[in-house]
């Protein structure tokens, strides 16, 4: 069984043609990397339990779970109806942190780069996606039981009937290892492992299978599955052979069937083929970057893990158009040099390890680990934007795709790797394309998607150039005269400079030209030149390369929201989760003592006050205890809260507590907004501001 | 041939069954109010010509559209494969524009009313739009050429037809109109217009059904088209009959295709599903509002008129959920109770006028005009927010809807109309749409999308209550049981009173039961009692109403477009877009005097600085005029633009320049960062700036 090369990706892809499918890993796994996680895994301790919270907490992903859809930061689509798998809903705080992580984003990059946003349709007419070539290619191998109708993935179910067995086989050996119930299973959809000893023979071949899951295509999936007699998990039926099935949701545009159209499966299309009138708008200066979000859709044959794997979801794409002459230098390379990055480069995959090495971008660039500036420019704003937000710096790590994850005109490509509790996954793609993705379209439609700049220097070209004496010519060939032309213009330098010779020498030449008479013609001095001359080129014109971070905004958010995700200790039915003031869906959590009229006006005017500020607040005026309430809204994530209390309606000092750390400082009205908004903005800690305004113990009761 | 009732929207729109379709006005046109103002323009000037731009210039449409094309502003989707109609990207300024009206729409509801957003997906079950009425009824009629398989919205082509004939007739009249040659209609796909005189009752007639024209079935559209002889306007051959066109794009969820979807037309149904999830989040509290940003879909048989009929488009959707007793008060009502608006109401276009008047909201609540509070409260509310953005407060005004027009549930409805070339647009739907989409989903799926509340005092409700005696009746009916009880209690309380009194007197009762024996059951004394009893409720059940203000985004920034676009006296090929600051897409120009290298650290400088100060900035730098640059930018609507020149160099003073007067002042660096600040943010104008700091006269120079 050889191993196809693919080209992988969490996010949809365009693929070429030479390669097997637009097939994705699920998620980040590599077989060399998830896979020797899962192996550790296997052996040694959960990949869960390795996934600590910020205090050192085992995340408890059904717990967080649990809270993440209480307080409605997402929700199952049309759950009311049964729901629909791999569509979900942002609820109030989950849509407030998806618009901060968006508008951050737009800082991050669009503004403070000068990037040319554009917002490009989701239809997309069936020819684009042809050249592109995601209608070929973008498809996954799914299998169908006949009697039931279900339909499985067909890699999927591989891999969980293998590692079924393989769990039975540890169970044999009288390792501990959680096992699924009968019941269990047949709830879950999902196969049971029984403790049934395996061959040490066996155990290899499956781990092997295994550990290439995301490489095989159809016809290999099917020898797998007659081999390993691969069924039905529940009902234990056969299954039929893996066909292949297109991802993209495919619709029909206008009134008549004629226009099949699909929703984009990335948003990088609509860039591409808007490049000429964005370098027009840019007036023609070079390198330039389009940048887009909005969603894009892949129909995902059976949905699971949740926000991860979802069938609509939300992109942020960035496409920097570089010359690919002179390294792909960037003017602001400085600025990031210093920066250190985890790495994980692809030799040490290829060894079978996943060991990172920490290494400043600089450097990476300079040994040539990371193939140009301007691709370990965007590493590096990238990292920059996820510490932005507030992803946890020890759980980021840069991956280096293998040759044989990368399309074959790609240069290089590294993946943004957040750690979770489903392990390690991909939430940022980087890849240098090349000129591909515009070289495609440009043949395609014949539009000029190039750069022409004069030549501060005139190139001058000496090469071989052919005259035809047009009034022979043409009476000689008549009809075929276009053809015998375009044979002779086609002609190679190399040919050109053999023709001369063979021209000096016999007086004629012999031309091949396709469908004209016997294949060949023949040509004599007096109907043909051919003499070396030197041309003057003023005007260059090249098709721009292109490099491309590509963010998956929904599961950048899933992450982060694991990664800010922890619990005061022995208070673990609490959840908190710590995003910075710039991500958190509120601000400030207005919190009057009790439902006291007199509290009532002060509450009213701080709404106001912090209104004009720009700083979103939320009343909490319910009869609930403060502590209650406090505790309420650090599962939502709000940072600050203000307490109104007798003592305000007095003398119009409030309190202000932190979130992270629950101490209080009291101070005037003034001085609290003050503090807020230069926490808010970032221009201050919280400690900064404990260690300025005098401390306050009062108050918060459970 | 009778008028329809139909459901009048120029958004997506939900359809109740017993109305005919989610069939569309041509824009807001209603029969009499843009038929009025067609047959004024008819007769005697053009709409195109009564849309002034804010200097008093008459709007050249062709000249407009060509530079917001020039400029990026907007660009046909997929122009390089040849386009699709009806489907547009924005381009780096109309993106920019965009992205800055939705910010503001958020600031000035979300966050300002604390609603709660959230962001449900597009895809979306067939079953839950079959019960919003999607699926049955929004359609329109469509008309096939069988010979050319050309197809053409029913009603376009019957009014195309019938305006080319009447211009026929004027011009044969001897008035003078624009004419079509052949060769343009041909080009335009167009029906030509021949210099015939027609009948004056044959005038009559088709201005009759071009006055109803979108009020006509697809039985009653053939009939027309049969009558007047309707053909393709381009070959004259005939169309078949009318047939039904769903205007959503289908699609199929999942790898079987048991799963048929659709892509949203509207945002409100993700809300309605939410709604019990989303009162638990508000703490049960009522009233509330949810809110959803975010695109929407409708499949157009021939979209025409650009941005303003697209297939593809952005939405800002508002349910607001109220109890539907206790008047639909509103809280916030008297803040904007003194705002006048322009009011079109519905009898004044019964009467076939489309006379408006002013009249503040408070007093439009308080005679009826308007239904309620809450209503009225966001008409007003709609107001500031458009005149916010830019809109011109001369060319808005909202128009009642007809009862014809609304659905049969809803209590009142209104839209903000805009004026641009092609007429009073629907830009905003504001209505009052009862409990009708909650009871839908509700009787539909069981769920319980109501709210409960303990009541103050608890309700005693005086009922005639019925007892059966089980032991008897059980042995009685058998199998049958279950029915005749069911049967039993569903009898009316008028019927039990009747029924108590049957039983006092006679002893026995005879009970309609369908199904069981002859239809009728006999009941004695001993086995059923009858009796009024006082029932206690403690808790109150009740379906909110829904007040919808729903934005069509894209519509709105074309129209504003339209608003803030003149030129300068005499220089009718410079236009102008005067975005106020929040809106526009960049804030501020950065011009060096020219290219020379002293310049660039200033400039490099200011860059950063207004960068820090949240203020978004360009730097032109080439080699343009300054004047020229100026021009360029004054196109794409940047307010503001900072000149450095040599001056600067030496004393760090700068020139600020307001696009709208072109008037500039000069003052240190940091006074004018200071101005920006506060012209960006709203806090001062121009006027106020230009009177603080000294004149600035030299420089802009052609």
């Amino acid at each position: 069984m050889t191993q196809t090369p693919i080209r992988f990706s969490f996010l949809p892809r365009r693929i070429v043609s030479c390669w097997y499918p637009a097939s994705r890993k699920h998620f980040s796994s590599t077989p060399s990397t998830l896979r020797a996680v899962l192996q550790e895994s296997r052996n040694k301790k959960s990949v869960m339990a390795t996934l600590n919270t910020k205090a050192g907490q085992a995340v408890d992903r059904a717990v967080l779970d649990s809270m993440l859809r209480r307080r409605l930061f997402y929700t199952p689509s049309f759950e009311i109806y049964g729901g629909v798998s791999g569509l979900y809903d942002y609820g109030p705080p989950g849509c407030a942190v998806l618009n901060n992580i968006v508008e951050t984003w737009r800082k991050h990059f669009v503004l403070e780069e000068d990037m040319l946003e554009v917002d490009c349709t989701m239809l997309t007419p069936e020819e684009v996606l042809k050249t592109s070539g995601h209608v070929e290619k973008f498809a996954d191998w799914m299998c169908k039981d006949p009697k039931t109708g279900e339909i499985f993935r067909a890699d999927h179910l591989v891999e969980e009937m293998l590692e079924a067995r393989l769990k039975g086989d540890m169970e044999a050996r009288g390792q501990k290892i959680e096992v699924d119930t009968e019941k269990e299973a047949k709830k879950k959809k999902k196969a049971k492992s029984e403790a049934i000893k395996l061959d040490d023979a066996v155990v290899k071949d499956y781990e092997e299978v295994l550990a290439q899951i995301d490489n095989f295509d159809g016809p290999q999936l099917e020898q797998i599955i007659a081999k390993y007699d691969i069924r039905n998990p529940v009902t234990g039926g056969n299954v039929l052979p893996p066909v292949s099935f297109n991802l993209m949701f495919q619709t029909s545009i206008g009134p008549s069937s004629n226009m099949p159209g699909y929703l984009r499966p990335e948003t990088a299309q609509g860039q591409f083929l808007n490049f000429q009138k964005l370098l027009e708008f840019n007036q023609q200066a070079m390198p330039f970057a389009s940048a887009s979000i909005g969603k894009s859709f892949r129909n995902e044959i059976s949905p699971r893990a949740g926000l991860l794997r979802v069938r609509e979801f939300l992109m942020a794409e960035i496409e920097h158009f570089v010359d690919p002459e002179g390294g792909k230098k960037h003017a602001r390379f400085d600025e990031v040099k210093d920066i250190e990055l985890i790495l994980l480069n692809r030799d040490v995959q290829l060894s079978g390890s996943t060991k990172t090495e920490t290494m400043t971008v600089g450097k990476a660039v300079e040994i040539g680990l990371v193939d140009n500036e301007t691709l370990g420019y965007f590493l590096a704003r990238i990292q920059l934007f996820l510490l932005k937000i507030g992803v946890d710096s020890t759980k980021v790590r840069f991956r280096q795709h293998m040759a044989n994850e990368m399309a074959h005109y790609a240069c290089d490509c590294w993946d943004a790797e957040l750690l979770t509790s489903y392990g390690w996954i991909e939430c940022v793609g980087c890849a240098d394309r090349s000129a591909y993705d515009l070289n495609v379209h440009k043949n395609k439609t014949g539009a000029p998607l190039v750069v022409r700049e004069t030549r501060a220097e005139p190139l001058k070209v000496e090469e071989w150039q052919i005259d035809l004496d047009k009034k022979k010519f043409g009476p000689r060939f008549k009809k075929d005269g276009k053809t015998v032309e375009a044979a002779i213009d086609a002609l190679s330098q190399d040919l050109r400079e053999k023709l001369a010779l063979d021209l000096e020498k016999s007086g004629k030449v012999e031309v091949d030209v396709a469908g004209v008479a016997s294949g060949k013609v023949e040509l004599e001095k007096d109907i043909i030149t051919i003499e070396k001359r030197t041309r003057v080129e003023n005007v260059r014109e090249y098709t721009p390369n292109v490099i491309e971070p590509s963010f998956g905004i929904g599961r950048i958010l899933y992450s982060l929201m694991e990664h800010v995700y922890w619990y005061r200790e022995g208070d673990e039915a609490r959840g908190l989760l710590s995003f910075p003031p710039v991500i958190a869906p509120t601000k400030v959590l207005l919190v009057p003592l009790s439902s006291n009229p007199a509290f009532r006006p002060l509450v009213q005017q701080l709404t106001t006050k912090l209104r004009r500020l720009g700083i979103s607040s939320r009343v909490d005026d319910s009869s609930a205890s403060i502590g209650k309430r406090y505790a309420r809204n650090d599962e939502l994530g709000t940072p600050f809260g203000v307490t109104v209390d007798f003592q305000s309606v007095k003398d119009s000092t409030i309190t202000l507590r932190d979130r992270d750390s629950t101490k209080q400082v009291r101070a005037s009205e003034d001085e609290i907004l003050q503090a807020l908004k230069s926490l808010v903005e970032g221009e201050e800690t919280w400690e900064d501001v404990r260690k300025r305004l005098p401390e306050f113990t009062g108050q918060e009761v459970d």
